[in-house]
């Protein structure tokens, strides 16, 4: 029978991150991961399916965040405010995991094959987000394109908040990339 | 020494395309598609570095083709109508291949390797026409936001564009899909 491990899944985590930043994620295997942590391999198959796991776990409970709350949005309220009011929601969340974000954003740039699951990621996101809009009554191209402008504005916003440290309000930027979004697509 | 086959590129590219729409991606091979073309897998290799490349080898004349037109735009456009007008401009390029262009696309929607591989070819292109707006002086995060949005307004047109036969013109669809984003964006 397993032996509960208290923490096993952040402990496991952070040991995959820290040796992913230093060796580098195609160089690092399970069973380094798994004894940097002071647990075993088969400790971290029950938490992890494989080595990308550890850096996309949350993808689908940020989805689910992001299309409840667009979901739940009031008819009053313009597509865009919608879907930019969902993205700043999700900031809480990334505060409290800004090393953790950072980390990961880090060993994501340095490997072409995590880039491209970030890239699909936030692909799958975008159109999550214009299937809920769509199901608001949101017709086509405005749909997609608001869902598509509004991770265009997250992935800007959240570039500059992780790589600059100075940076604390992933909100705030948010709401500077909307309304940059908004100033060139004027025409300004 | 190689004999000369006439139209070889082309041959190989319509039997590639022919057999991944008959028998999918995954299942034909380079000596089933040189077949098909009555050519040798040899000279497939002399046109084409594998299988994927028949659907990806216009990305790279194609991000040279937006990145000079965005360099040559007039200083007194603004980004988002440089972008826009430079997407504009690949139509007649789609026009002349639009049944490759909707056999190309009924082959990736298909295949979810095929499908990365076209959301990396728009990050880049994406990632290409930002740098050339900020050689033009533009900063971030416009100069980001316009090249995604610019992007965002081409792949709602041409999804659009390929998958409804009696719409003709796509530079007509980007034009509507440009109004449509700063209609979403104004908070219409």
């Amino acid at each position: 029978m397993a032996r509960w491990e208290p923490n096993a899944r952040d402990r496991l985590q952070q040991a995959a991150l820290d040796l992913y930043g230093e060796r580098g994620f195609e160089q690092t295997t399970v069973a380094e991961i798994a004894k940097r942590a002071g647990l075993t391999e088969r400790t971290f198959f029950r938490y992890f399916a494989d080595k990308p796991e550890v850096l996309f776990s949350g993808a689908g409970a940020l989805q689910e965040f992001l299309v409840t709350l667009v979901a739940e949005a009031p008819d009053s309220a313009a597509p865009i405010d919608i879907v930019a009011s969902a993205l700043e929601a999700t900031a809480g969340f990334f505060h409290e995991r800004r090393e953790f974000a950072a980390q990961r954003q880090a060993v994501i740039d340095a490997n072409a094959d995590l880039r491209e699951r970030e890239l699909i990621k936030l692909a799958t996101l975008a159109s999550a987000i214009a299937d809920q809009l769509r199901r608001r009554g949101i017709r086509d191209p405005a749909a997609s394109l608001t869902a598509e402008a509004g991770i265009a504005v997250f992935k800007v916003a959240f570039e500059r908040w992780v790589s600059e440290p100075d940076q604390q309000d992933l909100a705030k930027l948010i709401r500077e990339s909307l309304g940059a979004l908004k100033a060139v697509t004027a025409g300004n």
